[in-house]
C-alpha cells in the first residue's frame, strides 16, 4: 500500500522514483524503473512507497561508480539504533528485564541485600511498586547487576539468561523480536559492502552477546554505553578483566556522535533511529556530504507492535521516545520516517 | 642468515619445520617442507629461523580447517603495537615530534604563550633544554597542541604535517620509516582473513590519519590513548566533535587490554609489541585458547636501526622499552623474540 504522507514535497529521486508506479510509461523510463525495483527484491518485507524507494535509492546513489555521490567501499558506514529500531523496546528495554530478573540471583550470593531496597522491592516481584523505583535507584540495580564479574562471567551470564528469558505480551526469545523489514536492510546494506554498526544507549557488553548470531553483527561494530573495565590477574597469575561500575561512554544523544568516533573514526553515511536519543547522531550523519541517508523508524502499529510517541499523541516531555518535535525536525531536516503501519508488512520473521 | 638463540628448547613445531632446511628428507617430509615453504615467500623479507616459522606455523594452525587449534574467519584478531614495532621510535615518538613542531603555529594563535613556559623553550629551539622539561609540562604541550579544535581540524593539521615533516636520521618522512618486515607480516595476515589492530600507545586520532595509507588499516581498526571529544553545534548550527583535553583511554600496559575489549570486545589470537607497555597485552593474548602467537622485537641493530633495551645493556629501569625482565617473561612464557639484526633480511622498503 503506497503512503500519501511525504516529508519533502522537492525531493527529485522520490518523485522520478515514484513513477516508476505508474502503469505507462516511455520505453526509457520502464527500463530505468526495471533496475530501480530489482534491489527493492531483497526487502520483500517492505510496502512500496517512500520509504523502501528512499534506502534503494541511497544504496544506488553511494554505489554505482557513476553516482556523484558514490562512496568508496570502505568508506560505507552504516549506523543502527538498537531498542525500538531494531527490536522491539516496550513495555521495558530487554536489558533492564535481565538486570531485574538477575536479583534473586545476586541476592542467593550475597545475603546480605535481601532487605536492603531496592532489591527488597523487586524481589516482592510487586509491578506496581518496582514501576516506581527512583531513577537512583534502578541505578543500584544496573551497577549491582552488570558490574563486578569479569567480562567472560557476564558474557556466559547474559547467554544463559538470553536461552530461557521470555517477552511477555508474544512469550518468545527476545531476540525472536527483531525487525525482519530491518534485518532486510541490515542484509541489503551488508551484501552492497556497507559495514553495519550498532549505536545503542544500552550496554555495548550486553547487545555484544547476541549481536553476531541476531543481525550478523561482530562484537567490534557494536558501540553502547561502556563501563570502565580493569585489568589485573586472577588466583592462578592468569590475566582478566574486571567490569567495574564506573561509565566511561554514555553512548545516547551528542554521546552517541563522541562514541561513533571514538569506536569507528569516521562520519557514517547512513543512520536509522526512533527516539531523542538518535537526533544527534541523525543530525550527524545528514551533515555529511554526497547523499547521506537519515531514517526514523515511527511506531503506529498497537495491533502488530506498539504505538507511542506522535503516533499515540504524546507530549513532548517523554525522554528515550520519537516525540512531535522530533517528527518535526525530521521534516524541516529531510529524514525519512518509517511507518510501521503503512511501510512493513510484517514485523517478525515468525509471522506467516 | 639462520638463528641459534632460542626460547623454547621443547617446542616441537619448531623443531620439526627446522628440519625442512636440512639437504636430505625422506619424500614425504620433503612434501611437507614444501608446504611449510610456500607461504613463507609471502615473507620475503624474513630469514630463515624460529621467528618467520613461528609466524608460518601459527597461520596454518589457525587457518587449516583440519588443524585442532582452527579459527573461524571472524574470530583472526591480531593485534599490534606501532611505536618501536611497526615503526621506529627513535630518536622521539613521531606524535611528540609533531607536538613540539605545532608550537610556533600555536604561539602564532595565542601569543599569550610566547614567553609562557614551556613554549618559551620550545620556541628557543634549545634541545639540550627541550629534553630536560619534566613530564608536567610536555602533557601542557601534548594538551595545546592535541585538543581544542574539531576532529577535522585536527585531521588536517596532521596530513599537512606529515607531508612536510622528515626524520632527522633518514631524512625522510615518518610513514616511510615502517619495517618492511611486519608490513609483510600485516599483509600476509590480511591475505588469510585476519582482521589487523593497531593497539598504541600513541594518540588514537593521531594514527588514524594515517594508518590506511600506510599499514592498510583502517581507522576503526586503530585502538590508541583517546581523549574524549564534545558535541556541539557551530555557528551555523552544523553539527561538530572538539577534542577535550580529559583522557578516556589511557592505552598502554593494562589500558592496552582495556582497550582491546572495549573496541574490539574479543581476545586476539596474535600480538606483536617491543616494550613493556605491551606486556599485558602479550600476557592477554597469550592466556587465550588454542594457538596463540606473542612476539617481541628486539632492537639490535644499532647499523640499519637502533640498539636499545637488553641488547644495548640498559637497564630494567627504562620504561617503555624491551627490558631485561621482559625479556625472561618471554622465555618463560615461549613468547618469539625478533631480532631486527638476524631475522630481518632488510629492515625499510627504501633499502635497495
Amino acid at each position: 500500500m503506497r503512503r500519501t504522507r511525504s516529508l519533502n514535497g522537492i525531493d527529485r529521486r522520490r518523485v522520478l522514483s515514484s513513477l516508476a508506479l505508474l502503469p505507462v510509461l516511455p520505453g526509457t523510463l520502464v527500463a530505468a524503473a526495471a533496475q530501480t525495483r530489482a534491489p527493492g527484491d531483497l526487502l520483500p518485507s517492505w510496502s512500496d512507497g517512500p520509504a523502501k524507494q528512499a534506502i534503494v535509492d541511497f544504496v544506488r546513489a553511494t554505489t554505482e561508480p557513476s553516482s556523484p555521490t558514490y562512496v568508496a567501499p570502505g568508506d560505507r558506514i552504516a549506523v543502527f539504533d538498537q531498542d525500538g529500531t531494531l527490536w522491539v523496546e516496550q513495555p521495558m528495554y530487554a536489558q533492564v528485564a535481565y538486570c531485574l530478573e538477575r536479583v534473586p540471583a545476586l541476592v542467593a550470593r550475597k545475603p546480605e541485600l535481601r532487605n536492603v531496597e531496592p532489591f527488597k522491592t523487586v524481589l516482592s516481584g510487586n509491578r506496581e511498586a518496582m514501576a516506581k523505583l527512583p531513577l537512583r535507584d534502578i541505578e543500584k540495580i544496573l551497577a549491582a547487576t552488570l558490574t563486578g564479574m569479569t567480562v567472560e562471567e557476564f558474557q556466559s551470564e547474559v547467554s544463559r539468561w538470553l536461552e530461557t528469558a521470555r517477552h511477555p505480551r508474544w512469550n518468545r526469545p527476545y531476540t525472536e523480536l527483531t525487525f525482519q523489514p530491518m534485518q532486510e536492510v541490515l542484509q541489503y546494506l551488508q551484501s552492497n559492502a556497507f559495514k553495519t554498526y550498532i549505536v545503542t544507549g544500552g550496554g555495548q557488553d550486553f547487545v555484544r552477546v547476541y549481536a553476531a548470531k541476531t543481525y550478523g553483527i561482530p562484537p567490534e561494530q557494536v558501540v553502547g554505553t561502556a563501563g570502565t573495565t580493569k585489568f589485573g590477574y586472577g588466583r592462578n597469575g592468569q590475566p582478566l578483566l574486571t567490569k567495574e561500575p564506573k561509565l566511561l561512554l554514555n553512548d545516547d544523544k551528542g554521546g552517541k556522535v563522541e562514541g561513533i568516533h571514538l569506536m569507528i573514526g569516521r562520519r557514517p553515511v547512513a543512520a536509522f533511529g526512533n527516539s531523542v536519543g538518535d537526533r544527534e547522531m541523525l543530525e550527524y550523519t545528514r551533515a555529511g556530504q554526497g547523499a547521506p541517508l537519515a531514517m526514523l523508524v515511527l511506531h503506529d502499529d498497537a495491533a502488530r507492535e506498539y504505538a507511542y510517541g506522535p503516533a499515540a499523541g504524546l507530549p513532548d516531555s517523554k525522554i528515550g521516545t520519537f516525540t512531535p518535535a522530533l517528527y518535526d525536525e525530521a521534516r524541516k531536516r529531510d529524514w525519512t520516517v518509517i511507518s510501521m503501519k503503512n511501510d512493513w508488512k510484517r514485523i517478525f520473521a515468525f509471522e506467516a
